[in-house]
């Protein structure tokens, strides 16, 4: 990207949950911001939001839509990004994707800036945005790196927010209707286009998106795929699973980590501490620990309960949150475009 | 015990969440009580509650409340079970004690009467109810132990209502308030007797009960502890986080299982269908597996999402539900009960 004063945007999906936070994420970090052109789909166009105090309408996205932008932040669903994209290259924008379209494309660079900006030199046109509970877990991996990473077990607990904003609203409706003593009717949880529902409120789903046919999740197997890419460690071994809770914003990890050598928790510490963008809350003396209400609204990632396992000194386990719609979408991909800037020449 | 036609029951702790379910498991299991004497504190004394259409008015517990009792249920706390378990034997009467008071004594059964109901002819006259999170646990686990069990990770999603009635008004007053847009005064999360309280309302908290010296929760030891004497593997490793979520009743746990040797899927659903009380709830394909409203007000163990570790054939991994106050507390003592009934000659 060449060199300049101020950046021509766009955002594809602007009116989404992250599609908003992407509006809100480039006020905050004061992104050099020429003009912003706010996108989606002919059924949301005409709606208006606003950007740094000026009202800007949404228009529906064409293939034209990307003359004369340096970088389109997308966020409108994989079907949207495999149509626009190349659109948007052609036209000589550089795509940052937030959906799974791209992100195991061989040549395609999936990034969270703190651990791997350096595969941003190689990019073709397309970013893609890692998926939001892979992201919070590189954060904290990539800390520990030095150690040798070698098994990773995780379980999640995933915010409905992460199925759109549907599904915060749905997930209220529930709640509402079980405190009114009414039934409610379940059409959005595990997974909208299935045909069965659970109830979500005062529950936990362990499905986070649609079963493949090795009986993981999609979800889990992006917890698999795109932490080998991101670390480049194709060999790194994952044992994940994913479960949706009823929490509106903020996924938390249970994690524990077999390293190739011992680890203590105060060495982890002390390289989480240092770590960019990571903060340690871990003090069991006055009860600190990280936990999704914490972080909600915030860009960072937080991690705590940092031990040793009580039976190998090679394995720790701790406990990772961030805000599912920022550190785990928006603010990472505005982070990319940050990077993005910095190597502009 | 003396074997007779029907006995006599007292019930420590009987307006409790717990207490009220022991009064209820009683009745649906049909269990041959002659007559059942309910105990509290003398702050409870007095209250009404039914058993088998007839009204019995709750006794503030003494010692000699003891006299005439064959069996006791104990559910008030380890300071009233260190009080009144060594009375209650005196008497003549067999405790069953849901308080953690006496689960790791040396001549003290700690039963899962699935599991270890053998464990109950060396009794001393107390006989230990396992915590809420462990009973689930090792239903399962036990189903698949010809294959050796040699390492457990597990990560829990524990319902309120194991801090009591008390956690799960205090979590719906908080929904309430969340929802009119109120604060709300956070007293309970995640445990009364500390001094810094957070929110639990849409938030999962890393933190059952206190913290140990070792930076594990008193819930995370009771796991690795209580496994390894019910199991009778004294060298299981275990790798507990124990974590709290907004769901009223049902604990549910991710686990990982490591063995001696390989095992697939279908060798475990296939142990796992013909062990006793628990039900397999395990198919991708129809979105079958086990949640917490699910379970609710059930006896049964569930377990689901059975599957191979994607890089170790040895491990499994799976999901288990049980509902922590019927399964995880009540059910289970009154099944210990049952057992001794049926052992008395």
């Amino acid at each position: 990207m060449k060199k300049k004063e101020r950046y021509r945007f766009a955002v594809l999906g602007a009116t989404g949950a992250v599609g908003r936070r992407m509006l809100s994420t480039l006020e905050r970090r004061n992104v050099p911001v020429e003009d912003i052109k706010l996108l989606a789909s002919p059924r949301s166009a005409g709606q208006r939001l606003t950007f740094r105090g000026q009202e800007i309408e949404v228009e529906a996205v064409a293939p034209d839509s990307f003359a004369d932008v340096d970088i389109a932040l997308f966020s409108a669903g994989a079907a949207a990004s495999e149509q626009y994209a190349p659109e948007a290259v052609k036209r000589g924008a550089i795509v940052i994707d937030n959906s799974s379209a791209y992100r195991m494309h061989a040549e395609v660079p999936l990034v969270v800036p703190e651990v791997n900006a350096h595969a941003l030199d190689a990019h073709k046109g397309i970013i893609a945005n890692p998926n939001c509970s892979t992201i919070q877990l590189m954060v904290a991996l990539h800390s520990l790196r030095e150690f040798g990473l070698e098994h990773v077990v995780i379980s999640t607990y995933q915010a409905v927010s992460g199925m759109g904003q549907t599904a915060v609203d749905a997930l209220l409706d529930e709640v509402d209707a079980f405190r009114a003593g009414e039934a409610s009717k379940q059409t959005v949880f595990p997974v909208v286009k299935q045909d069965t529902h659970y109830p979500m409120a005062f529950n936990v789903l362990p499905q986070c998106d649609i079963f493949l046919d090795n009986g993981y999740t999609k979800e889990e197997m992006k917890l698999v795929n795109e932490s080998r890419k991101i670390l480049e460690l194709p060999d790194l071994r994952v044992s994940p699973t994913a479960v949706r809770v009823p929490v509106l914003y903020g996924h938390a990890e249970s994690v524990a980590v077999r390293f190739t050598q011992p680890v203590t928790p105060e060495a982890a510490r002390e390289r989480m501490r240092k770590a960019e963008n990571l903060i340690v809350v871990d003090d069991p003396a006055t009860y600190a620990y990280p936990h999704p209400r914490m972080a909600e609204d915030t860009g960072e990632t937080y991690v705590g309960r940092i031990r040793q396992d009580l039976g190998d000194p090679h394995t720790l386990l701790f406990f990772v949150v961030a805000d599912n719609l920022l550190k785990g979408a928006a603010w990472n991909a505005v982070q990319i475009a940050e990077a993005l800037i910095a190597r502009a020449n």
